[in-house]
C-alpha cells in the first residue's frame, strides 16, 4: 500500500490526540483511504514531558523547520496554535508545496487572507476542519456539502466553555463567577479564561465560517464581539421565563449585499433545536436557499474529537497527494461576489431589555415614549414588584428594530433620572 | 471555464428541483468549483407535464439510454427511483465509465453490492448523498468526515412522514389514523403510505448508513423492521409521561464483531437532542470512538433540500472528472473487517411494556415472576386504576435484557388467562 508521511508540529493536547488517533485507528484509516499515513516525526520545544502515550523517542524533535523540510514528510499538521512560530512554519510548508492541516483558528482569523493566497500560489492544500467545532464536520459541510447553496445565515454555539457556564447558570441558578471557578477546577475553562468568555475564540471561528460561506477572507476586526462576563443570573432567569435560553451565539447573516458578523450572549427561543444544545457541546445551524435549515452538533473541543477532524483532513490531503489532485477544493472557494460587513448599528434585531426604575407615576410613559420616538415597538412587557429600595424592574421584549435606533433610545433612557443603571440590552436570535 | 455535461434521468419532484437548483445556483456552483456544470438533457417518459419551471424543450427526451451515451454527457444523475429501469440505466452509465449521482435508496438497499462492484470495476464514481437525509450532508460526514473513527452506533430519524405523524400524535393527542389522513391531505404522506409507515423507507436508508460505517454492503433482508401503523396513542402518551418521545428510529449498533440493524418505533429519552427533532425534520446521531457523539439535522426530503445534496455530489464528481481523480473515494470505503448482522433475538435492550390485566390478586406476581425467570429485571412500574371492565393497565420499564428472553417471557405471559391481548412491547433507545 502506498504511504504518505505525516509531520506533526506541536505535541500538546491536540497533538497527542492526533498521535493517539493515528496509533489506534491508522490501520482503519489506511483501509478506507487505500493509502497508509505514516508518522515521520513530532516537533515540539518540549520533548521531555510525558504525554501519556508511548511514542518512539526517535520521532521526537525540537527542530520543526527541519521536520517540515524532510523529503519523507508529505503532509504537515500544525497544532502549535497562536500566530507566532505557527504562522512561520505553516508558511514554510506551503512554500515547499506541502499540504498543511491545521486546527489554528486564531491564525486563520488573523492571517487567513495571506495564507489562503499562499496555498493558492504554491498549489498546496490548506485544510482547517478542526479550527471550528472540534469533532463536528461543519467546515466540510459548508465547503462541500452545501456547495450548491446560497448561505442565508449561520448561527453557532462555538465555545464549549461558555456554553457549559451558561447551562449551569440557568439549570442551577448560579452566578457567573461561581460557575467559572468550578469550570476552571474541572478543566473546562483555562486559568486565563478571557479568550473564551470575552467571545474572541467564538469570533475567530465566526470569521472562518463567514469566509467559507461568502467566499472571501474576513478577519476579527470585522466582528462585533461581546462576551458573557457581565451576564447577570437574573437575565438568564428572566430569559428562561420568557421562553429563551441565553447562548453565546455567533451570528452571520446575509442581507442583500452585506453581511453581519456578531458574537454576543443572545436569547435563543427554546423551541429551536439550537437552544437544546447544553453543556460543553457545540452546534451550528445553517440556513441556506436549497437545503433550508441544517444543524451540526457535537463536541467542539477535546483531544480526540479534534483529532477526529484532523485525521479526516489528513485523509483528504493524502487522497489529493496520491491522485495528483491538490487544490481539488480551494481553502476558501470563491463565490464571485464580494460582500461587505455591516456596522453593528445597521443590523435589525429583536431586543430584550432590563431596566431598573424608580417606582413612581409616569416612568413607564417616559421610557416607552423614548422607544417609540426611535420606531421601536414593544412586543411584550413585564413589570416586577418594586424592591425594598423602591426600584421596579422592567423587562421589555421589542419587535425588530434597527440597532442604531436602540442605541440612541438607550442613551436617552440613561439620562432619565428615574432610571438606575445598568440597563441591560441583549439581542434575540431569529431562528 | 471548463464545463462538465450533466444528464438528468427522471423529471419528477426531485428532478425538477435539481434543474431549478442548477438554473438558480449553477453560476455560484461554477464559481466555487472552477468548473461549470451544463445541463445537456433531461430524460423522462413524460415530457409533456408542466413541472413549473421553464426548461428549453430541446433538453427534454424520452430516450434515457441515448442521453447517457451522448459524448457531451459526463455525469449521469439518476432520479427515477425504484429498481427497474433505474437500475439498468445506472449500470449502463457505470459501464461507460461515467460517474453516477443518485438519490435512489431502494436501488442501493436492494442492489448496492453489485452497483458498488460495477463502480469499482469501471472506475466510475457512484455518489448517493441524497439517498439518506435529503438536504443533510450525513453521507459525506460518514464517508469522509468521520473517516478516522470506528463507528460505535448510528441512530436516526430518517423518515419525515413518520416523524410528522408521531409528533402530531403526541402534541395533539390524536390517534394514528386521523393524523395519517391529515398528512395525506397536506401532502406529507403518499396516497399509499406503506413504504413510509411500515418502516421500509427507513430500513433502506439504514442499510446505506450501515454499509458506509462498516465498509461492506448490507441489504434490506438483514434489517429487523417494525412500522408505526399499530402504534396506539396511549403508548405515545405513556411514553411522554415517563420522559420519552416515541420516534421511528433506525438503530445500527456495533457489539464486538457483530452489528444490529433495526427499525422500529422506539422510546427516545427526552433529554437527548434526537428526541427534540420534531415534524418532518430528520436527524442522525452518530457515536464514534474519536469524535464521540455528533448529530446531523435537517429536512430529510423535499425537492430543494434533496437537490442541494445532489448538487454537492455533482460538484464532487465534476471535480474528480476534471482533475482525473475518479474513485478518489470509493462508494463504500472498506474497513478491512467483515461484520455479521445479529439476529434481532440476540440484541440487548431496555423495554417498555404495556399490559392489560384482570384486576385480581396475584396477577402482578405471576407477570413479574415470568419476567424474572428470564432474567428480566424491572426498572420502573406503573399500575393504572382498573377501567369499567375491570381491566388494569400495567406499564413496565425494564433494565437491559436479551430480546430472546423478552420474547419468551411475553409468550409465557400471553398464555396467562388474566392477561388481555394485545401486550405492547417497545424498545428504549440508549443514547
Amino acid at each position: 500500500m502506498q504511504t504518505v508521511g505525516i509531520g506533526i508540529l506541536g505535541f500538546g493536547t491536540v497533538g497527542a490526540g492526533v498521535v493517539e488517533g493515528l496509533m489506534h485507528n491508522g490501520a482503519l484509516l489506511a483501509q478506507r483511504l487505500g493509502v497508509k499515513p505514516v508518522l515521520r516525526g513530532i516537533a515540539d520545544l518540549d520533548i521531555e514531558t510525558d504525554r501519556g502515550i508511548a511514542v518512539d523517542p526517535d520521532l521526537l524533535t525540537t527542530d520543526a523547520a527541519a521536520l517540515i523540510a524532510r523529503d519523507d514528510v508529505d503532509i504537515v499538521v500544525e497544532l502549535i496554535g497562536g500566530t507566532g512560530v505557527a504562522r512561520k512554519l505553516v508558511e514554510q510548508a506551503l512554500q515547499l508545496g506541502k499540504p498543511v492541516v491545521t486546527a489554528n483558528k486564531k491564525l486563520l482569523a488573523e492571517h487567513g487572507a495571506s495564507l489562503y493566497a499562499l496555498s493558492e500560489k504554491h498549489q498546496a492544500d490548506l485544510y482547517f476542519g478542526a479550527s471550528v467545532g472540534g469533532g463536528i464536520p461543519i467546515i466540510r459541510a459548508l465547503r462541500e456539502g452545501l456547495a450548491g447553496n446560497n448561505i442565508l445565515s449561520i448561527q453557532g454555539i462555538l465555545n464549549g466553555t461558555c456554553n457549559y457556564i451558561l447551562t449551569r447558570m440557568e439549570t442551577e441558578g448560579l452566578p457567573f463567577a461561581n460557575v467559572l471557578e468550578d469550570a476552571q477546577r474541572l478543566g473546562y475553562a483555562e486559568a486565563d479564561p478571557s479568550l473564551d468568555i470575552d467571545g474572541f475564540d467564538t469570533a475567530h471561528k465566526a470569521t472562518i465560517l463567514a469566509s467559507l460561506a461568502y467566499g472571501k477572507p474576513f478577519d476579527l476586526t470585522q466582528v462585533h464581539i461581546e462576551g458573557i462576563g457581565d451576564l447577570a443570573r437574573t437575565d438568564v432567569e428572566q430569559a428562561a421565563a420568557l421562553g429563551y435560553h441565553i447562548k453565546l451565539l455567533a451570528v452571520i447573516r446575509r442581507d442583500g449585499d452585506a453581511i453581519e458578523i456578531r458574537v454576543a450572549p443572545t436569547l435563543v427561543p427554546q423551541s429551536s433545536l439550537l437552544a437544546s444544545v447544553h453543556g460543553v457541546f457545540n452546534a451550528v445551524m445553517v440556513e441556506s436557499d436549497l437545503a433550508d435549515h441544517t444543524m451540526y452538533y457535537g463536541r467542539g473541543a477535546g483531544r480526540l474529537p479534534t483529532a477526529s477532524t484532523v485525521l479526516a483532513d489528513i485523509a483528504d490531503a493524502a487522497r489529493n497527494l496520491t491522485m495528483d489532485a491538490m487544490m481539488r477544493v480551494p481553502a476558501i472557494p470563491p463565490t464571485g461576489e464580494s460582500l461587505q460587513v455591516k456596522d453593528i448599528q445597521q443590523i435589525l434585531c429583536r431586543y430584550y431589555l432590563r431596566l431598573s426604575v424608580e417606582d413612581q407615576p409616569g416612568v413607564l410613559a417616559q421610557i416607552t415614549g423614548l422607544l417609540a420616538k426611535r420606531n421601536i415597538s414593544i412586543e411584550s412587557f413585564i413589570q416586577k414588584r418594586p424592591d425594598a429600595q423602591g426600584h421596579a424592574t422592567l423587562i421589555i421584549v421589542t419587535h425588530e428594530a434597527l440597532e442604531a435606533n436602540m442605541t440612541a433610545a438607550l442613551a436617552a433612557i440613561a439620562e432619565l433620572s428615574v432610571v438606575e443603571p445598568p440597563t441591560v440590552r441583549l439581542r434575540i436570535a431569529t431562528i
